[in-house]
């Protein structure tokens, strides 16, 4: 079987065209999709500085350098399955209700045709409509990769925003906490008790000290562990890196991971059972030289390397 | 009697310091201020690119340029009245009604203590609030610089937004339509009634079209006309000058008005009786150079002075 | 008859989904389009400052801002006929002519469909290869916004450049130089005699020096006399404007064209036969706060405006 | 007891209200205060490129970010005494002497009221005022971070300069060498000998590549080893980071510290007593996305953490 | 006779080679010299914002666009006489006075060996040196276009600075004050004073605000007949531009001079016995897009063309 | 035997003068000088990002911060050999094989002068025709430091392009497969056999994979192992480094070489005989806040050091 290629940067160049994410062919026939690349472009939980609403045009833009095989896995998602660029949600410009509905409505409608989601947000708040969407009665694991644990109660009293997503989603049931990593945790505390919650509910918290001083392969073992053989979601908060590979974000928090240690977890995930996943809290506005963007389209490659793995090539 | 001075920057240089506007006393006691500068960090409503919430903290760093008299009309307005910085307006992060009350309230409660209210937002709908809060039972006249007319009844289903605020303010009745001037309305057209409610309603709408034809002095003369010894209103939406002169903006509209230009219509309002004002729409992240910022700063002096001059120096 | 519409950004808001030029459908049957915006993304032959290239896709970003209607005119070009994004010119990476030959056969393609051309360069050298898609015989009209005459014989040994493309159109009777004019021109000269070509052949050479002494009204109507009631192409090489309206761009000639003068002298020009048109010499990697890409979209969209006047309504 | 704490992050938007250093409050009656938070904004000395007198302004604004708990130690250092921002020191725009006595006299007046010392620079210099004012009588241990020794015996002829800081710290008697440690030293040399005064003097040099050798561990307990229970100043020249992670600086040292590992090595010294500290030479005009200046906040933040552990919870 | 002629751009691309002023011969022997290019890298005299020394470094890059001729004169300098970089004033890093005596000593060399001298600045006390080093005996008549008179007594207690410039240079008897234009000056005033001195002096001061009332022609003509046929120096403080035109500089003043109407009344006084000129006030660290110190380059092309004129071709 | 120093930067301020590499003298008597630095502003091959042209005029400007001695080694090249900036190849703008026979050419010529070559590309095809140019008919080991192998058959069609530039130099036989080593690769893959041929041709290929995985020291004693004793050329592709490090250049691929890592490396090469190096595809137009310049700047000084550490001190 042969699947619909993206452009082949070999012979047009990359310059050409209208981006779409890693030059995927644009597929409105959502039956013919296996894998959907797709923007959410809100940012209106942003409690600081907005401009995430602009992260699917510019990350498309930027994924442009994205070739075709994983160096170290081999994978060669585009071969595997029909990766698609399936368009963005249609986020409301201030209707914050209406934005998060249309991000459930889109993820069901994607899993209504079989096709996995992998989103470039926007804001944090997107993992919730999309593991809503995604949910078809059995939590999820989850692996997140984030300097803050987003699991406050309220946050300027809302129950459903970037800091609080979740919290809200392990209330609802959409994830199993016992199959939970949180990784890269750091950054200044409100009071000390912000991983409280996570831990509480039996997630494994690794904070960026933890996983400094255990390693980077145990670390990745840790996540194997945890999420083991059950579907698997993950989201990459942009924040998780260090500012200096991520200077476009709404709150920089020094100290954390490099693209490399990113890359090579990530890697190390292959053949979990990854569901779905997404990439948030990308600004461009505040983005310098292309690095945050070029960055956060590299990690959608890794997890839709991830997605395709377990499929046959 | 004298008042409390800005910083003398004669004395102790620019650089040093935390900035106020214009490195004006920041002054609690509202019963000792005649003039209140105070930011509006909100930019709920803006439709296409955020980030004028930022405006208060960089305008207030750009003003560190402002001397004390104005080159054309000699006024001083330190000398004149106590001038103060108030502060901002406490904006909620996403509660767009929050926001707005909030600004009424405080301008109200300006207005309470017979301080004059000189705003930096903010996304343009801090217009309308601002009125609200000044209002006392007279609708005001309004000189509203502008590349829109900001009169849409709804914007994407919400009736108090930026691109409304103007004919809210009309149903309200916080401004007299006859008293009115819309100038240097341009850009492209939605499907061009964008401009019938304000020439309806009665306003004097003056797009840059008319303005180039008229000419500067005509459009002054036109200006002081319409507005006579009515109390008047003051707005500077910040995409009313040339995007040069203002890249950051949500939205660029080639073809405005030059800082010149500005100075020597708002220089020749000198006289009109101006109760308050603001200079809206300037977004920081957008910015390049402090081009937005520094233009900001300076017209909101222009617009202060204009304030001023009615008082006894 | 009705057309397709662009994204209506009342409603979809701009920030959402893959951009197209001035949101227009992408539309790949050819038969159904009357005007085509397409990219030519090619830098080849600048002997300065290249990248040029990212032009198409940087324009295509900026142009999210434009509406329906030209605020002079009146004109709404995607209500008078079918306009579409065709899509780029594929260029070569480093086969200067084939690049060339590419342009051509794309816009000759566009001209076997009835499709007339408005396209973003890309170096200046893309108006002689659309000039040859588009020739059936009869030479052209041209009006030329630029700061160069581009009619040397030879640039640094070649002689399809930039810097030449005026004069081999002539040379290739594309142009009728009795029906061209060249406005703009200014900034230091190689050595004096820089528009003697252009003159002796016969074209109307307006510097900057005469625009500026003659008026803008005087120029416009020369303009309107020269070309009369030929079919006539329009390019704007960006660096006609000021580099204030146009830093990015490869080489900068202080003391040019403002946007406003720009609109008036194009929206001046409705009515006449206007076949195709490009925008060139637009550099994103060296823009600043988009004000460039800004403009070039506004220019398209005027030279658009243009080309749809004579189409009934 | 309890002590007028910074806004809360949670309740007041971070992009409310004027800056002052991590949202401290602003107290100008020292005798309230225990560790006193101050600019610097002084850069006279700058043999290259200037511009770190514009860091106290831009460090306020970017310190918004920080809360209030130490992720690693749990410190809150506002829990455990008066936290305050205590203004700029005043220094004279070209007048360099009179810089460095206002240096001195501004840190002398704090120790006068029992308030500690921390401050923003301001190129190296201020270290040495900065002692001069907090000495009373016992040389000081010190910890510099620092891509230089700065122990030149001139500079371009002046002995008091920010390349001479030190080795002057040291004649003056107000550091005691046995208990000084230099780490991070690189870069290219003026003649190789650039370290001799330091070592020669019994300062413990780390140069990067021991640092490298001997693993963040070792130079953690050699810190430690040095300082002992000695009263002990910190200051962090900006450049002994990475310049990826302080492009903002007046010269560039590529191969330095990490923030990650900056923060370690910080909060590795709680329970030394140290007595003051600076983070010196942030340039903000050379600055890119913030890094430069929101690290210098978050080091701030771990030697005020620093400061505050040994004060009573 | 012939001269050593700048690179020919025409045959060695501008991105190649070391860039020197206009390409120009860098030439050490002064006696082969006619008109000598140079740098002054001093800023220790700005009160806000310093960088100004690395203008020369910038402007010498952004030179190389410049060509030969004069498109408006017709002149092309550099067959008229030799033209060369003749390098920089070694400013001394910290040492204000020693700075100014080498700029002083470096002029006065220059004159030493007939060759006439045109800097590039550095912060504007650079016109007094320079008058020292050019002074023959007779006072020079002066152009200077700027937004601020430059006539203060002290300014922060000093005499000789960028703002007290050109009173240091009346008192000394450098100009003749009856031959002096000061042309632009604007912005907010320090106390409305600022211009009374050179009033007082008999300096024939245009502000801006005259500028525009009398229009460019009656300005043009009022500099011809104030200079007469004296031996004249001119300045061009880069802060004469408005902003948008020079945003790399110390105090943005907006409402100023385009760099059209400064490229036409240079050019208009040709023909005036221009012996020596300056560009001052160009920060590249402040500068985007490279905007200012492109105009910086022209405006010296345009002087050095002054300059030139007069001397056979 | 004394050499002509660079300027000496603690006396004559680093931004004063005309910026050569390092500030080493320029002399044009090849006679004279032993190394020679030297730009070749090429990027005509470049299929995504231009700008390399720029990059010798940009690392110029960023080299004044060079000192005289390594750090770590010691040495001090400037006095162990006359070290010289020998100007840029005269590239033509857009010729492209005339460039790299100007490149042949001029390294030829150094050769013939006894100047080892070391360049500032410069694409990195600037590699094969200095290998050629400096051949002396037995092949050359080479280390080389990149993200990609280089070593495509063509490159939309071409042969001597960058991403082709070592299989060309070892089917010429200008280097010894056996003697080579890659390092750093990584990267999305074409189609997974991007390294075969240089590993089938005997190279030593280590990925970052690799690399990360066998650690620096192995890494390090691998490199010294597969040169030996052999005369090695060192190229050092920019994108080799993490984009953090290097955002200026064509494509960016994250996950890859530190500066302290790249410094620790090449200074580890000490005593290998290296007779010639370049660095490569810096892009300064797309560079932020010059780290790319800079770096660029130190990398060639640590070859520098490599190249002169053989010869007598």
């Amino acid at each position: 079987m042969s699947f619909e290629q993206p452009v082949d940067s070999g012979k047009i160049a990359r310059f050409v065209d209208i981006a779409t994410f890693m030059r995927a062919p644009q597929i409105d026939d959502l039956a013919r999709v296996d894998i959907g690349l797709f923007g959410i472009p809100f940012d209106l939980g942003l409690a600081y500085r907005p401009g995430a609403r602009h992260a699917p045009a510019a990350v498309r833009e930027a994924s442009r350098v994205i070739r075709r095989v994983n160096p170290t896995t081999g994978i060669n998602p585009f071969e595997r399955c029909q990766v698609a660029d399936v368009g963005d949600v249609n986020c409301h410009p201030y209707d914050y209700d209406a934005g998060i509905d249309a991000m459930t409505a889109f993820v069901r409608a994607l899993r209504g045709h079989g096709v996995a989601p992998l989103a470039c947000g926007g804001d944090h708040i997107i993992t919730l409509p999309c593991l809503r969407g995604l949910y078809d009665g059995t939590p999820f694991a989850l692996v997140q990769f984030d300097s803050h644990s987003d699991t406050l109660d309220t946050f300027y009293g809302r129950r459903v925003t970037h800091a609080t997503t979740i919290r809200r989603a392990h209330e609802e049931g959409l994830i199993d906490a016992s199959r939970c990593v949180q990784i890269g945790l750091r950054g200044s505390l409100w009071d000390g008790s912000d991983f409280d919650y996570a831990r509480d509910a039996g997630m494994r918290v690794i904070t960026y000290d933890e996983y400094d001083a255990m390693g980077r392969d145990a670390a990745i073992a840790e996540i194997r562990r945890v999420v083991g053989s059950h579907p698997c979601y993950v989201t990459y908060d942009i924040d998780g890196l260090d500012p200096v590979y991520a200077p476009g974000t709404a709150v920089l928090e020094p100290g954390g991971f490099s693209m490399r240690d990113s890359q090579v977890i990530l890697r190390s995930m292959t053949g979990l059972d990854i569901v779905g996943g997404d990439v948030a809290e990308v600004s461009p506005p505040l983005d310098v030289g292309g690095i945050t963007v070029t960055n956060a389209a590299n990690l959608m490659f890794e997890i839709l390397c991830l997605m395709a793995a377990p499929r046959s090539s």
